[in-house]
């Protein structure tokens, strides 16, 4: 309905995830009266994205290096690793400012649901880079595949040093929650996982 | 944060209307991982959108061409003017399949409260086909700007032509609308524009 070259760009909108027909075409409309250096631009990134971005070699995290920064940085503890699920989980917790170690990214989740198999992971350097490790925290989230992932997890990394000191990320309320509307495993976990106030 | 490429491609992201800092790095993040051809198509559609389409210069639609496919139609009556604010509008009653007229896309509607005047529409262009013109049907929104604006043209255009003939789209319940839903407004547009069934 729309000429060919508007009908193209709502069909490559459409590729993004959440993204249906109308919501395309309020993209390439916006497009095609935003300013041309800014569409330039655009065009440009999503070319770049493709050209330079890389899995870094050490930690699977998004890099445009072999290694990516924070595997580079020799003021962080290389002996505790944090094991998340994605590059957007690395930025989550580098948010926060408190983490000094380094990563190591999944690059996904086992499910049974979605056929993710542990051989589909970004895992056998894992296992290497542990030997060396005084720590590996388990932080991928507290859903099915989540706690599934952390379970085989801790089952294989036990395999490779005795002392070898693997955690998981506490689950409970959240910040701020209330404990009438948390649902009933949140409060399970939090009576369970209870400290002693100091 | 992120490495510089997808931080650029994440403000790129941006720009697009309703986008907020969280849905532009899912969406690079796709990008990211996508297959580099979908990727390359992406990139060239942005750049043809800028560098192919241009308004006809009879209607004001969006076109590759100077002159738009249906202002070209000569199997459409061009005699009969439907007003819309916006090429979306044009898609919009071209996919009903029931309109054989023409268009004249507003590019806009006046508004007080954006600063939007008659000036800044395509208006002109519109008086001058309205002289050789049968019927003007005004078919923009029916909210405050829309009905301004219908108003606002039913003035101008009684000035073209004593004989011309100048329409409202009806306003009334939507097909599948409840009354016990519909609001104060739409029922008494409703009443107001009853017809004798037949």
């Amino acid at each position: 309905m729309y000429p060919e070259s508007l009908e193209k760009l709502i069909a490559s909108f459409r590729m993004l995830p959440g993204v249906g027909e109308k919501t395309a075409e309020r993209y390439a409309l916006v497009m095609s009266e935003a300013d041309p250096e800014s569409v330039r631009q655009f065009s440009q990134a999503l070319l770049d994205v493709k050209a330079k971005l890389i899995r870094c070699k050490t930690c699977g995290n998004l890099s445009e290096e072999e290694e990516c920064d924070i595997c580079r940085d020799q003021n962080r503890d290389h002996t505790q690793i944090c094991v998340v699920q994605s590059p957007k989980d690395v930025i989550a917790f580098e948010k926060t400012g408190e983490y000094k170690g380094v990563y190591h990214v999944l690059g996904g989740l086992i499910s049974s649901s979605k056929g993710i198999m542990p051989e589909d992971l970004n895992l056998e350097s894992l296992l290497k880079r542990a030997a060396d490790a005084k720590e590996v925290i388990l932080a991928t989230s507290a859903t099915l595949d989540g706690e599934t992932t952390a379970m085989y997890l801790e089952k294989v990394l036990q395999n490779v040093r005795a002392d070898l000191v693997i955690t998981r990320i506490s689950h409970g309320l959240p910040i701020g929650g209330l404990v009438d509307y948390a649902d009933e495993m949140t409060l399970i976990h939090a009576l369970a996982d209870r400290r002693r106030m100091e």
